[in-house]
Protein backbone atom coordinates (compact mmCIF):
# COMPACT_ATOMS: atom_id res chain seq x y z
CA UNK A 1 0.00 0.00 0.00
CA UNK A 2 0.90 3.49 -0.99
CA UNK A 3 2.29 6.29 1.58
CA UNK A 4 0.29 10.01 1.57
CA UNK A 5 4.08 11.73 1.09
CA UNK A 6 1.94 15.08 1.58
CA UNK A 7 -1.86 15.84 2.30
CA UNK A 8 -3.68 18.53 0.43
CA UNK A 9 -3.73 20.44 3.28
CA UNK A 10 0.08 21.85 3.05
CA UNK A 11 0.78 20.78 -0.79
CA UNK A 12 1.87 24.35 -1.80
CA UNK A 13 0.69 25.99 -5.30
CA UNK A 14 2.92 26.00 -8.15
CA UNK A 15 2.53 27.88 -11.18
CA UNK A 16 3.31 26.53 -14.87
CA UNK A 17 3.79 29.09 -17.77
CA UNK A 18 2.07 28.39 -20.84
CA UNK A 19 1.68 30.85 -24.23
CA UNK A 20 2.05 33.88 -21.24
CA UNK A 21 0.17 32.46 -18.55
CA UNK A 22 0.77 31.53 -15.48
CA UNK A 23 -1.85 28.98 -14.41
CA UNK A 24 -2.04 27.38 -11.02
CA UNK A 25 -1.74 24.04 -9.70
CA UNK A 26 -1.09 21.74 -7.00
CA UNK A 27 0.63 18.51 -7.31
CA UNK A 28 0.46 15.49 -4.69
CA UNK A 29 0.72 12.27 -3.84
CA UNK A 30 2.29 8.35 -5.26
CA UNK A 31 3.79 9.27 -8.77
CA UNK A 32 2.24 5.80 -10.42
CA UNK A 33 1.90 5.01 -14.29
CA UNK A 34 -1.15 7.21 -14.10
CA UNK A 35 -1.64 10.76 -12.73
CA UNK A 36 -5.45 12.42 -12.07
CA UNK A 37 -5.83 15.71 -13.11
CA UNK A 38 -8.64 17.69 -11.38
CA UNK A 39 -11.49 19.98 -13.55
CA UNK A 40 -13.27 21.88 -11.26
CA UNK A 41 -16.22 23.68 -10.79
CA UNK A 42 -18.40 26.88 -11.49
CA UNK A 43 -16.39 29.79 -9.96
CA UNK A 44 -14.59 27.03 -7.84
CA UNK A 45 -10.62 27.30 -7.19
CA UNK A 46 -8.08 24.77 -5.44
CA UNK A 47 -8.78 25.26 -2.50
CA UNK A 48 -13.06 24.01 -3.48
CA UNK A 49 -11.31 20.56 -3.76
CA UNK A 50 -12.20 18.32 -0.51
CA UNK A 51 -8.80 17.73 1.21
CA UNK A 52 -10.40 13.58 2.45
CA UNK A 53 -11.08 13.27 -1.06
CA UNK A 54 -8.07 14.29 -2.44
CA UNK A 55 -6.00 12.96 -0.20
CA UNK A 56 -7.95 9.71 -0.33
CA UNK A 57 -7.13 9.49 -4.00
CA UNK A 58 -3.58 10.97 -3.55
CA UNK A 59 -2.66 7.62 -1.50
CA UNK A 60 -2.40 5.39 -4.68
CA UNK A 61 -1.42 7.91 -7.25
CA UNK A 62 -0.50 11.21 -8.34
CA UNK A 63 -3.04 13.79 -7.60
CA UNK A 64 -2.97 17.47 -9.61
CA UNK A 65 -5.26 19.94 -9.52
CA UNK A 66 -5.11 23.13 -11.52
CA UNK A 67 -7.20 26.86 -12.00
CA UNK A 68 -8.01 26.73 -15.80
CA UNK A 69 -7.25 30.04 -17.47
CA UNK A 70 -9.05 33.37 -15.44
CA UNK A 71 -9.90 31.40 -12.41
CA UNK A 72 -8.82 32.43 -8.70
CA UNK A 73 -4.65 32.14 -8.73
CA UNK A 74 -4.22 31.52 -12.93
CA UNK A 75 -3.79 34.40 -15.37
CA UNK A 76 -5.79 34.84 -18.48
CA UNK A 77 -8.97 35.79 -19.56
CA UNK A 78 -11.38 32.95 -19.00
CA UNK A 79 -13.11 31.86 -22.29
CA UNK A 80 -16.86 31.28 -22.78
CA UNK A 81 -17.52 28.01 -24.43
CA UNK A 82 -16.57 24.27 -22.84
CA UNK A 83 -14.61 23.67 -25.73
CA UNK A 84 -12.33 26.18 -25.19
CA UNK A 85 -11.43 25.17 -21.77
CA UNK A 86 -10.62 22.33 -22.59
CA UNK A 87 -8.33 23.18 -24.83
CA UNK A 88 -6.64 24.96 -22.26
CA UNK A 89 -6.66 21.87 -20.07
CA UNK A 90 -4.80 19.82 -23.22
CA UNK A 91 -2.34 22.69 -22.72
CA UNK A 92 -2.10 22.32 -19.50
CA UNK A 93 -1.62 18.66 -19.42
CA UNK A 94 0.95 19.04 -22.15
CA UNK A 95 3.00 21.88 -20.39
CA UNK A 96 3.34 19.79 -17.72
CA UNK A 97 4.23 16.60 -20.29
CA UNK A 98 1.47 14.36 -18.74
CA UNK A 99 0.41 12.22 -22.17
CA UNK A 100 -2.22 10.23 -20.82
CA UNK A 101 -4.31 10.77 -17.43
CA UNK A 102 -7.45 10.06 -15.60
CA UNK A 103 -10.07 12.53 -14.92
CA UNK A 104 -12.16 14.05 -12.16
CA UNK A 105 -14.40 16.77 -13.35
CA UNK A 106 -16.97 18.21 -10.87
CA UNK A 107 -20.07 19.73 -12.53
CA UNK A 108 -18.33 22.38 -15.23
CA UNK A 109 -15.50 20.32 -14.71
CA UNK A 110 -17.48 16.81 -15.78
CA UNK A 111 -18.85 19.08 -19.46
CA UNK A 112 -14.84 19.58 -19.67
CA UNK A 113 -13.88 15.73 -19.22
CA UNK A 114 -16.62 14.60 -21.85
CA UNK A 115 -15.38 17.22 -24.20
CA UNK A 116 -12.24 15.85 -23.71
CA UNK A 117 -12.69 12.20 -24.24
CA UNK A 118 -14.28 12.83 -27.23
CA UNK A 119 -11.85 15.22 -28.73
CA UNK A 120 -8.83 13.52 -27.28
CA UNK A 121 -9.30 9.93 -26.21
CA UNK A 122 -5.56 9.21 -26.51
CA UNK A 123 -5.27 11.59 -23.83
CA UNK A 124 -7.37 9.79 -21.16
CA UNK A 125 -7.81 6.27 -19.47
CA UNK A 126 -10.54 6.80 -17.32
CA UNK A 127 -13.16 9.51 -16.28
CA UNK A 128 -15.13 10.23 -12.67
CA UNK A 129 -18.16 12.75 -13.54
CA UNK A 130 -19.47 14.45 -10.73
CA UNK A 131 -22.66 16.58 -10.40
CA UNK A 132 -23.05 16.70 -14.41
CA UNK A 133 -25.23 16.34 -17.26
CA UNK A 134 -24.35 16.36 -20.91
CA UNK A 135 -24.57 18.62 -23.97
CA UNK A 136 -28.07 19.67 -24.50
CA UNK A 137 -29.28 19.45 -20.70
CA UNK A 138 -32.04 21.84 -20.83
CA UNK A 139 -32.63 22.14 -17.29
CA UNK A 140 -29.19 24.15 -18.20
CA UNK A 141 -31.18 26.94 -19.22
CA UNK A 142 -32.43 27.77 -15.60
CA UNK A 143 -28.53 27.94 -14.25
CA UNK A 144 -28.12 31.44 -14.41
CA UNK A 145 -31.21 32.14 -12.24
CA UNK A 146 -30.56 29.87 -9.58
CA UNK A 147 -27.41 31.25 -9.27
CA UNK A 148 -28.70 34.70 -9.03
CA UNK A 149 -30.80 33.25 -6.29
CA UNK A 150 -27.58 31.69 -4.59
CA UNK A 151 -25.58 35.16 -4.64
CA UNK A 152 -28.16 36.78 -2.51
CA UNK A 153 -27.06 34.44 0.35
CA UNK A 154 -24.39 34.96 2.66
CA UNK A 155 -21.59 32.51 1.26
CA UNK A 156 -22.13 29.68 3.80
CA UNK A 157 -25.37 29.59 3.60
CA UNK A 158 -24.61 30.19 -0.64
CA UNK A 159 -22.39 27.03 -0.13
CA UNK A 160 -25.56 24.90 1.21
CA UNK A 161 -28.06 26.11 -0.77
CA UNK A 162 -25.58 25.17 -4.15
CA UNK A 163 -24.20 22.06 -2.78
CA UNK A 164 -26.48 20.17 0.05
CA UNK A 165 -30.11 19.67 0.49
CA UNK A 166 -32.23 21.05 2.47
CA UNK A 167 -32.62 18.49 5.10
CA UNK A 168 -30.97 19.22 8.66
CA UNK A 169 -28.37 15.80 7.35
CA UNK A 170 -27.75 17.29 4.70
CA UNK A 171 -26.78 20.62 5.76
CA UNK A 172 -24.75 19.24 8.78
CA UNK A 173 -22.56 17.42 6.34
CA UNK A 174 -22.39 21.03 4.69
CA UNK A 175 -21.01 22.71 7.34
CA UNK A 176 -18.33 20.22 7.43
CA UNK A 177 -17.49 20.43 4.19
CA UNK A 178 -16.99 23.96 4.54
CA UNK A 179 -14.85 23.53 7.39
CA UNK A 180 -12.87 20.76 5.87
CA UNK A 181 -12.19 23.51 2.69
CA UNK A 182 -11.43 26.45 5.03
CA UNK A 183 -9.17 24.30 7.35
CA UNK A 184 -6.11 25.42 4.86
CA UNK A 185 -5.28 29.50 6.22
CA UNK A 186 -2.08 30.00 4.20
CA UNK A 187 -1.27 29.74 0.06
CA UNK A 188 -5.20 30.22 -0.27
CA UNK A 189 -6.04 30.75 -3.66
CA UNK A 190 -7.78 34.25 -4.71
CA UNK A 191 -11.54 34.39 -4.91
CA UNK A 192 -12.38 33.95 -8.90
CA UNK A 193 -13.02 37.46 -10.47
CA UNK A 194 -16.21 38.45 -11.45
CA UNK A 195 -15.66 38.33 -15.59
CA UNK A 196 -14.33 34.84 -15.43
CA UNK A 197 -17.31 33.72 -13.44
CA UNK A 198 -19.73 35.67 -16.13
CA UNK A 199 -17.71 33.54 -18.75
CA UNK A 200 -17.92 30.07 -16.71
CA UNK A 201 -21.67 30.74 -16.65
CA UNK A 202 -21.96 31.91 -20.26
CA UNK A 203 -20.42 28.37 -21.12
CA UNK A 204 -22.29 26.42 -18.70
CA UNK A 205 -25.96 27.74 -20.08
CA UNK A 206 -24.64 26.98 -24.16
CA UNK A 207 -23.68 23.44 -22.40
CA UNK A 208 -27.02 22.98 -22.23
CA UNK A 209 -28.47 25.14 -24.89
CA UNK A 210 -26.64 24.76 -28.10
CA UNK A 211 -26.48 22.26 -30.72
CA UNK A 212 -25.09 19.14 -29.35
CA UNK A 213 -21.70 18.54 -31.10
CA UNK A 214 -20.15 15.61 -29.14
CA UNK A 215 -21.19 11.89 -29.80
CA UNK A 216 -20.84 10.09 -26.27
CA UNK A 217 -21.81 6.54 -27.52
CA UNK A 218 -18.43 6.44 -29.17
CA UNK A 219 -16.85 7.08 -25.94
CA UNK A 220 -14.86 3.91 -24.88
CA UNK A 221 -13.39 4.80 -22.49
CA UNK A 222 -14.50 3.77 -18.52
CA UNK A 223 -16.46 6.50 -16.76
CA UNK A 224 -17.93 6.64 -13.38
CA UNK A 225 -20.74 9.34 -12.68
CA UNK A 226 -21.71 10.15 -9.39
CA UNK A 227 -24.93 12.23 -8.57
CA UNK A 228 -27.28 12.72 -5.26
CA UNK A 229 -30.63 12.08 -5.50
CA UNK A 230 -31.45 15.38 -5.47
CA UNK A 231 -29.08 18.17 -7.37
CA UNK A 232 -31.60 21.01 -8.71
CA UNK A 233 -28.99 22.93 -11.01
CA UNK A 234 -27.68 19.38 -13.27
CA UNK A 235 -31.13 17.50 -12.46
CA UNK A 236 -30.30 14.74 -11.38
CA UNK A 237 -32.17 12.64 -13.98
CA UNK A 238 -29.69 13.84 -16.04
CA UNK A 239 -26.94 11.31 -14.87
CA UNK A 240 -29.01 8.84 -15.77
CA UNK A 241 -29.42 9.63 -19.22
CA UNK A 242 -25.58 10.53 -19.28
CA UNK A 243 -25.25 7.13 -17.85
CA UNK A 244 -26.89 5.47 -20.75
CA UNK A 245 -24.77 7.23 -23.18
CA UNK A 246 -21.89 6.29 -22.17
CA UNK A 247 -20.77 2.53 -23.22
CA UNK A 248 -18.87 2.03 -20.54
CA UNK A 249 -19.43 3.80 -17.06
CA UNK A 250 -20.44 2.69 -13.66
CA UNK A 251 -23.16 4.82 -12.14
CA UNK A 252 -23.51 5.51 -8.51
CA UNK A 253 -26.40 7.78 -6.90
CA UNK A 254 -25.85 9.09 -3.13
CA UNK A 255 -29.60 9.69 -1.24
CA UNK A 256 -30.59 13.28 0.09
CA UNK A 257 -27.58 14.92 -1.95
CA UNK A 258 -27.56 17.11 -4.25
CA UNK A 259 -24.97 18.86 -6.46
CA UNK A 260 -21.93 18.33 -3.86
CA UNK A 261 -22.54 14.57 -3.20
CA UNK A 262 -19.24 13.73 -2.85
CA UNK A 263 -19.03 16.66 -0.32
CA UNK A 264 -21.68 14.66 1.53
CA UNK A 265 -20.16 11.06 1.44
CA UNK A 266 -16.36 11.69 1.36
CA UNK A 267 -15.35 8.43 2.38
CA UNK A 268 -18.27 6.07 0.20
CA UNK A 269 -16.98 8.59 -2.65
CA UNK A 270 -13.00 7.59 -2.27
CA UNK A 271 -13.81 4.01 -1.82
CA UNK A 272 -15.44 3.31 -5.12
CA UNK A 273 -13.52 5.86 -6.93
CA UNK A 274 -10.16 4.05 -6.01
CA UNK A 275 -11.43 0.79 -6.84
CA UNK A 276 -12.80 1.92 -10.46
CA UNK A 277 -9.52 3.87 -11.00
CA UNK A 278 -6.90 0.68 -9.78
CA UNK A 279 -9.36 -2.55 -9.98
CA UNK A 280 -12.38 -1.67 -12.38
CA UNK B 1 -8.52 -7.80 9.16
CA UNK B 2 -10.58 -10.89 9.35
CA UNK B 3 -9.98 -14.07 7.93
CA UNK B 4 -12.07 -16.37 6.09
CA UNK B 5 -12.40 -19.45 7.99
CA UNK B 6 -13.76 -21.61 5.20
CA UNK B 7 -14.96 -20.74 1.46
CA UNK B 8 -18.60 -20.76 0.53
CA UNK B 9 -17.34 -23.67 -2.30
CA UNK B 10 -16.93 -26.41 0.45
CA UNK B 11 -19.23 -25.02 3.09
CA UNK B 12 -21.36 -28.25 4.20
CA UNK B 13 -25.08 -27.68 3.44
CA UNK B 14 -27.37 -27.72 7.25
CA UNK B 15 -30.97 -28.27 7.88
CA UNK B 16 -33.23 -26.55 10.33
CA UNK B 17 -36.49 -28.02 11.04
CA UNK B 18 -39.49 -25.47 11.51
CA UNK B 19 -43.21 -26.40 11.49
CA UNK B 20 -41.89 -29.82 10.23
CA UNK B 21 -40.42 -28.32 7.18
CA UNK B 22 -37.11 -28.78 6.76
CA UNK B 23 -35.00 -25.79 5.44
CA UNK B 24 -31.42 -26.18 3.89
CA UNK B 25 -28.98 -23.34 4.13
CA UNK B 26 -24.95 -23.02 4.19
CA UNK B 27 -23.32 -20.73 6.96
CA UNK B 28 -19.58 -19.59 6.72
CA UNK B 29 -17.49 -16.62 7.40
CA UNK B 30 -16.74 -14.58 10.80
CA UNK B 31 -19.65 -14.36 13.90
CA UNK B 32 -19.74 -10.70 13.97
CA UNK B 33 -22.65 -8.62 15.66
CA UNK B 34 -24.71 -8.59 12.81
CA UNK B 35 -24.84 -11.50 10.01
CA UNK B 36 -26.39 -11.18 6.46
CA UNK B 37 -28.77 -13.71 5.02
CA UNK B 38 -29.45 -13.94 1.33
CA UNK B 39 -32.60 -14.63 -0.26
CA UNK B 40 -32.33 -16.42 -3.48
CA UNK B 41 -33.71 -15.00 -7.06
CA UNK B 42 -36.58 -17.38 -9.17
CA UNK B 43 -35.79 -21.02 -9.42
CA UNK B 44 -32.65 -20.34 -7.95
CA UNK B 45 -30.70 -22.15 -4.96
CA UNK B 46 -28.09 -22.45 -2.68
CA UNK B 47 -25.92 -23.27 -5.91
CA UNK B 48 -26.61 -20.41 -7.22
CA UNK B 49 -25.08 -18.27 -5.30
CA UNK B 50 -21.58 -16.31 -6.66
CA UNK B 51 -18.77 -17.63 -4.37
CA UNK B 52 -16.54 -14.75 -5.16
CA UNK B 53 -19.67 -12.77 -3.93
CA UNK B 54 -20.44 -14.88 -0.93
CA UNK B 55 -16.32 -15.19 -0.21
CA UNK B 56 -16.14 -11.54 -0.63
CA UNK B 57 -19.01 -10.76 1.95
CA UNK B 58 -17.66 -13.70 4.50
CA UNK B 59 -14.59 -11.90 4.75
CA UNK B 60 -16.04 -9.44 7.11
CA UNK B 61 -19.33 -11.09 8.62
CA UNK B 62 -20.74 -14.16 8.60
CA UNK B 63 -23.28 -14.94 5.72
CA UNK B 64 -26.06 -17.54 5.94
CA UNK B 65 -28.08 -18.17 2.37
CA UNK B 66 -31.06 -20.85 2.63
CA UNK B 67 -33.54 -22.17 0.44
CA UNK B 68 -36.82 -20.80 1.04
CA UNK B 69 -39.98 -23.28 1.69
CA UNK B 70 -39.83 -25.85 -1.09
CA UNK B 71 -37.26 -24.57 -3.23
CA UNK B 72 -33.98 -27.06 -3.69
CA UNK B 73 -33.16 -28.66 -0.78
CA UNK B 74 -35.97 -27.68 1.65
CA UNK B 75 -39.06 -29.26 2.25
CA UNK B 76 -42.21 -28.10 2.10
CA UNK B 77 -44.41 -25.97 -0.40
CA UNK B 78 -43.43 -23.01 -1.90
CA UNK B 79 -46.16 -19.72 -1.20
CA UNK B 80 -47.66 -18.18 -4.17
CA UNK B 81 -47.01 -14.52 -2.64
CA UNK B 82 -44.10 -12.29 -1.71
CA UNK B 83 -46.15 -11.91 1.79
CA UNK B 84 -45.64 -15.90 2.86
CA UNK B 85 -42.40 -16.01 1.46
CA UNK B 86 -41.22 -13.20 3.28
CA UNK B 87 -43.19 -15.43 6.83
CA UNK B 88 -40.99 -18.18 5.48
CA UNK B 89 -38.13 -15.60 5.71
CA UNK B 90 -38.99 -14.45 9.28
CA UNK B 91 -39.43 -17.59 10.51
CA UNK B 92 -35.80 -19.55 9.38
CA UNK B 93 -34.31 -15.91 11.15
CA UNK B 94 -36.12 -16.79 13.79
CA UNK B 95 -35.66 -20.50 14.16
CA UNK B 96 -31.57 -19.71 14.22
CA UNK B 97 -31.80 -17.03 16.99
CA UNK B 98 -30.92 -14.51 14.86
CA UNK B 99 -33.13 -11.12 16.02
CA UNK B 100 -31.07 -8.40 13.51
CA UNK B 101 -29.51 -9.49 10.44
CA UNK B 102 -28.51 -7.43 6.93
CA UNK B 103 -29.95 -8.60 3.71
CA UNK B 104 -28.53 -9.50 0.50
CA UNK B 105 -32.15 -9.73 -1.90
CA UNK B 106 -31.75 -10.91 -5.21
CA UNK B 107 -34.30 -10.33 -7.63
CA UNK B 108 -37.40 -12.19 -6.34
CA UNK B 109 -35.56 -12.34 -3.29
CA UNK B 110 -35.06 -8.42 -2.98
CA UNK B 111 -39.10 -8.26 -3.15
CA UNK B 112 -38.96 -10.14 -0.11
CA UNK B 113 -36.30 -7.70 1.25
CA UNK B 114 -38.54 -4.97 0.78
CA UNK B 115 -41.83 -6.33 2.11
CA UNK B 116 -39.60 -7.67 5.50
CA UNK B 117 -38.68 -4.03 5.77
CA UNK B 118 -41.85 -2.65 6.42
CA UNK B 119 -42.86 -5.28 7.74
CA UNK B 120 -40.81 -6.13 10.63
CA UNK B 121 -38.49 -2.64 10.08
CA UNK B 122 -36.89 -4.62 13.49
CA UNK B 123 -35.33 -7.54 11.96
CA UNK B 124 -32.98 -5.55 9.55
CA UNK B 125 -30.04 -3.55 10.09
CA UNK B 126 -29.29 -2.99 6.21
CA UNK B 127 -30.52 -4.48 2.58
CA UNK B 128 -29.10 -5.09 -0.37
CA UNK B 129 -31.09 -5.34 -3.37
CA UNK B 130 -30.26 -6.27 -6.60
CA UNK B 131 -31.95 -6.56 -9.65
CA UNK B 132 -35.22 -6.18 -8.14
CA UNK B 133 -38.09 -3.56 -8.84
CA UNK B 134 -40.82 -1.99 -6.63
CA UNK B 135 -44.60 -3.49 -5.80
CA UNK B 136 -46.68 -2.51 -8.89
CA UNK B 137 -43.78 -3.01 -11.42
CA UNK B 138 -45.61 -3.33 -15.18
CA UNK B 139 -42.82 -4.79 -16.49
CA UNK B 140 -43.89 -7.61 -14.46
CA UNK B 141 -46.57 -8.88 -16.45
CA UNK B 142 -44.21 -9.86 -19.15
CA UNK B 143 -42.25 -11.78 -16.79
CA UNK B 144 -43.97 -15.36 -17.83
CA UNK B 145 -43.36 -14.96 -21.45
CA UNK B 146 -40.09 -13.80 -21.34
CA UNK B 147 -39.12 -16.79 -19.17
CA UNK B 148 -41.42 -19.14 -21.37
CA UNK B 149 -38.40 -18.11 -23.75
CA UNK B 150 -35.90 -18.71 -21.78
CA UNK B 151 -37.39 -22.15 -21.14
CA UNK B 152 -36.89 -23.24 -24.63
CA UNK B 153 -32.83 -22.91 -24.37
CA UNK B 154 -30.76 -25.35 -22.97
CA UNK B 155 -28.95 -24.93 -19.66
CA UNK B 156 -25.98 -22.23 -20.40
CA UNK B 157 -27.51 -20.49 -23.13
CA UNK B 158 -30.95 -20.00 -20.75
CA UNK B 159 -28.58 -18.88 -17.72
CA UNK B 160 -26.88 -16.14 -20.34
CA UNK B 161 -30.47 -14.98 -21.63
CA UNK B 162 -31.45 -14.33 -18.37
CA UNK B 163 -28.38 -12.65 -16.31
CA UNK B 164 -26.41 -11.44 -19.25
CA UNK B 165 -26.44 -8.99 -22.37
CA UNK B 166 -26.08 -10.38 -25.54
CA UNK B 167 -22.76 -8.25 -26.05
CA UNK B 168 -19.62 -10.83 -26.56
CA UNK B 169 -18.11 -9.28 -23.41
CA UNK B 170 -21.23 -9.69 -21.10
CA UNK B 171 -21.42 -13.61 -22.32
CA UNK B 172 -17.94 -14.34 -21.90
CA UNK B 173 -18.44 -13.25 -18.26
CA UNK B 174 -21.50 -14.79 -18.38
CA UNK B 175 -19.60 -18.55 -19.20
CA UNK B 176 -17.44 -17.50 -15.88
CA UNK B 177 -20.16 -17.23 -13.54
CA UNK B 178 -21.08 -20.71 -14.63
CA UNK B 179 -18.22 -22.36 -14.43
CA UNK B 180 -17.95 -20.60 -10.46
CA UNK B 181 -21.14 -21.85 -9.99
CA UNK B 182 -20.87 -24.84 -11.12
CA UNK B 183 -17.23 -25.39 -9.54
CA UNK B 184 -18.99 -27.47 -6.21
CA UNK B 185 -19.49 -30.60 -7.46
CA UNK B 186 -20.68 -32.61 -4.17
CA UNK B 187 -23.36 -31.47 -2.13
CA UNK B 188 -25.07 -29.85 -4.23
CA UNK B 189 -28.60 -28.84 -3.92
CA UNK B 190 -31.70 -30.55 -5.97
CA UNK B 191 -32.97 -28.72 -8.93
CA UNK B 192 -36.49 -26.88 -7.55
CA UNK B 193 -39.39 -28.30 -8.78
CA UNK B 194 -41.44 -27.46 -11.15
CA UNK B 195 -44.73 -26.93 -8.71
CA UNK B 196 -42.20 -24.71 -6.67
CA UNK B 197 -41.25 -22.67 -9.92
CA UNK B 198 -44.78 -22.47 -10.93
CA UNK B 199 -45.66 -20.92 -7.56
CA UNK B 200 -42.70 -18.30 -7.15
CA UNK B 201 -43.74 -17.60 -11.22
CA UNK B 202 -47.33 -16.21 -9.73
CA UNK B 203 -45.34 -14.40 -6.78
CA UNK B 204 -43.48 -12.66 -9.40
CA UNK B 205 -46.10 -12.08 -11.49
CA UNK B 206 -48.56 -10.85 -8.66
CA UNK B 207 -45.79 -8.13 -6.94
CA UNK B 208 -46.45 -6.41 -10.51
CA UNK B 209 -49.62 -6.37 -11.24
CA UNK B 210 -51.39 -6.46 -7.62
CA UNK B 211 -52.61 -3.34 -6.00
CA UNK B 212 -49.41 -1.80 -4.02
CA UNK B 213 -49.62 -2.56 0.30
CA UNK B 214 -46.32 -1.56 1.10
CA UNK B 215 -45.13 2.12 1.60
CA UNK B 216 -41.19 2.11 1.20
CA UNK B 217 -41.18 6.15 2.08
CA UNK B 218 -41.10 4.90 5.32
CA UNK B 219 -38.63 2.62 5.49
CA UNK B 220 -35.59 4.21 7.03
CA UNK B 221 -32.76 1.20 6.68
CA UNK B 222 -29.82 2.20 4.72
CA UNK B 223 -30.39 0.01 1.63
CA UNK B 224 -27.99 -0.04 -1.39
CA UNK B 225 -29.36 -1.09 -4.57
CA UNK B 226 -27.73 -2.66 -7.66
CA UNK B 227 -28.72 -3.34 -11.30
CA UNK B 228 -27.27 -3.91 -14.43
CA UNK B 229 -27.90 -1.14 -17.57
CA UNK B 230 -29.70 -3.72 -19.79
CA UNK B 231 -32.08 -5.77 -17.15
CA UNK B 232 -35.20 -6.55 -19.43
CA UNK B 233 -36.67 -9.00 -17.15
CA UNK B 234 -36.82 -5.98 -13.99
CA UNK B 235 -36.57 -3.35 -16.46
CA UNK B 236 -33.63 -1.05 -15.55
CA UNK B 237 -35.00 1.92 -15.06
CA UNK B 238 -37.18 0.14 -12.15
CA UNK B 239 -34.15 0.36 -9.40
CA UNK B 240 -34.03 4.12 -10.55
CA UNK B 241 -38.01 4.39 -9.53
CA UNK B 242 -37.02 2.29 -6.20
CA UNK B 243 -34.52 4.48 -5.22
CA UNK B 244 -36.28 7.86 -5.41
CA UNK B 245 -39.01 5.58 -3.36
CA UNK B 246 -36.42 4.42 -0.43
CA UNK B 247 -35.29 7.43 1.53
CA UNK B 248 -31.58 6.10 2.87
CA UNK B 249 -30.92 4.40 -0.60
CA UNK B 250 -27.33 4.33 -2.49
CA UNK B 251 -27.70 3.14 -6.45
CA UNK B 252 -25.39 1.17 -8.13
CA UNK B 253 -25.87 1.07 -12.28
CA UNK B 254 -23.01 -1.21 -13.66
CA UNK B 255 -22.28 -1.34 -17.81
CA UNK B 256 -23.13 -3.55 -20.37
CA UNK B 257 -25.09 -5.55 -17.85
CA UNK B 258 -28.96 -7.61 -17.43
CA UNK B 259 -30.35 -9.03 -14.60
CA UNK B 260 -26.90 -10.70 -13.26
CA UNK B 261 -25.29 -7.35 -12.83
CA UNK B 262 -23.37 -8.67 -9.71
CA UNK B 263 -22.09 -11.55 -11.62
CA UNK B 264 -20.88 -9.68 -14.08
CA UNK B 265 -18.48 -7.41 -11.69
CA UNK B 266 -18.22 -9.75 -8.77
CA UNK B 267 -15.58 -7.44 -7.18
CA UNK B 268 -16.97 -4.36 -7.85
CA UNK B 269 -19.92 -5.37 -6.04
CA UNK B 270 -18.26 -6.94 -3.00
CA UNK B 271 -16.11 -4.13 -2.86
CA UNK B 272 -19.37 -1.72 -2.60
CA UNK B 273 -20.99 -3.80 -0.60
CA UNK B 274 -18.92 -4.03 1.86
CA UNK B 275 -18.00 -0.80 1.94
CA UNK B 276 -22.38 -0.06 2.38
CA UNK B 277 -22.39 -2.60 4.91
CA UNK B 278 -19.82 -1.83 7.41
CA UNK B 279 -18.73 1.90 6.69
CA UNK B 280 -21.79 3.64 5.29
Amino acid sequence: MAVVKNSFGNTPTQYIEIDGVAYAYRRLGTPAAVPLIGYQHFTGTLDNWDPVIIDGLAQYREVIVFDNRGVGNSGGKTPATVAEMTADAIAFASALGISRFDVLGFSLGGFIAQQLAVERPDLVRKMIIVGAAPQGAKVLQAFPQLIEKAMKLEEAERFLFIFFTASEESRAKGRATLQRLYARTEDRDRTTAAESVMAQLRAITAWGTDPVTIDLSKVAHPALIVQGSNDEMMDSDNSYVLFKQLPNAVLSYYPDAAHGSFFQYPELFVNEANFFLDRY
